[in-house]
């Protein structure tokens, strides 16, 4: 059986890639999940979870029971993809359609956290990240819990972002064919909270409910 | 999303999944955005693209030109990843704390389509998938263009369905910890359309774009 690491070969940033980093980066904090690929003997396989960032480094966590994150044990070649849509963007031919978007493809070498205030502090910027003062409150982490759960770490070594952000463009023979265009903006949307049923009577809904972000939305 | 329960199922096909295949291919009808991920020489790449269904095939197009699309040459095996996610699970504690989600992970062999006639009944589900009616609105694509624009087709093999929809669950001795417990819901939004500069004066929004869907979102 071969190793899915000594089959995947990385490349290198190259020097100017360091703008595309900074890019890749921002939009791993906006997507909330991104997918994440891997080999496994001879299957590709991904797993679409919650992606993180710290630094310059990508974080997801899963049980350690599973599938996947076992497939991803440290060393395992990654790539991780996010996108947000934006916009579908209809032109007078199919051809010059498009749709406003931004994505990132980040590769490197994904490896398992060892400690574990290693893991709930990478923990904590992940719930940071989704609800800022949330981790906090909660109740904390048992040392049982943390030998359940998986939390890999993947510094990007190489990383491609894409953008597209504009009207259609159609060639000027196109211009009078009678056919709307435009674009059709696209967002995510984070909804009122529902109470659970068992809520303890008389606790309220926290003020970082309503600054939750997720999948490029605005805070609302 | 990368549970480990018994909410997870993965079924080979054909052999029992028929049940699984086809809430595969109704996610893929909503979601409209997938990733598709294979093997390139020792390489795992994955690219987010529209994938959209006919039949028990997923399809995906890009131009001739680009790099994914000429890995993806006939023959190879490709993963398409694909979810919505529906809301944030907030839990008493952080391992109890989780996402509603629908996703979707279909693996098969991608082939180029060859005949340009399947080329563009192929683009005309895409385009009726997106903005149903518009398709015979547009100016048709012409043979270069359609020379330009790759289609790839997979039947799908094998893939697994993950639903997750609940509030929180948290064990009984959590039941009194002192912390707002509940779900925030996330959804997909379509914005009003916003008319092309260059739109032909006196061009009225048709009434499909009232309709478009993506990513889970409600006609609105």
């Amino acid at each position: 059986m071969s190793e899915p690491s000594d089959r995947v070969r990385l490349r290198r940033l190259p020097d100017r890639g360091k703008y595309d980093l900074d890019d890749a980066l921002r939009l791993m904090d906006e997507v909330g999940v991104a997918t994440v690929a891997y080999a496994r003997d001879d299957d590709v396989r991904q797993t679409p979870t919650f992606v993180w960032r710290h630094g310059d480094a990508l974080f997801w966590h899963g049980s350690a029971a599973s599938e996947a994150i076992r497939d991803q044990a440290t060393g395992v070649a990654c790539c991780v993809s996010a996108y947000v849509v934006d916009g579908l963007v209809l032109a007078r031919s199919g051809m010059h359609s498009s749709v406003n978007y931004r994505s990132a493809i980040c590769y490197g070498t994904a490896s398992k956290i060892g400690r574990n205030d290693d893991k709930i502090a990478a923990l904590e910027v992940f719930m940071e990240r989704i609800a800022p003062g949330r981790w906090r409150e909660l109740r904390p982490p048992t040392v049982p819990e943390l030998r359940a759960v998986t939390v890999m770490r993947m510094t990007v070594e190489e990383c491609s972002v894409k953008v597209n952000a504009d009207f259609p463009a159609d060639p000027e023979e196109d211009l009078t064919w009678p056919v709307w265009v435009g674009v059709v903006p696209v967002r995510m949307t984070i909804g009122t909270p529902v109470d659970a049923p068992d809520l303890l009577p008389g606790t309220a809904q926290p003020e970082y409910l309503r600054h939750i972000r997720l999948g490029g939305s605005t805070p609302g």
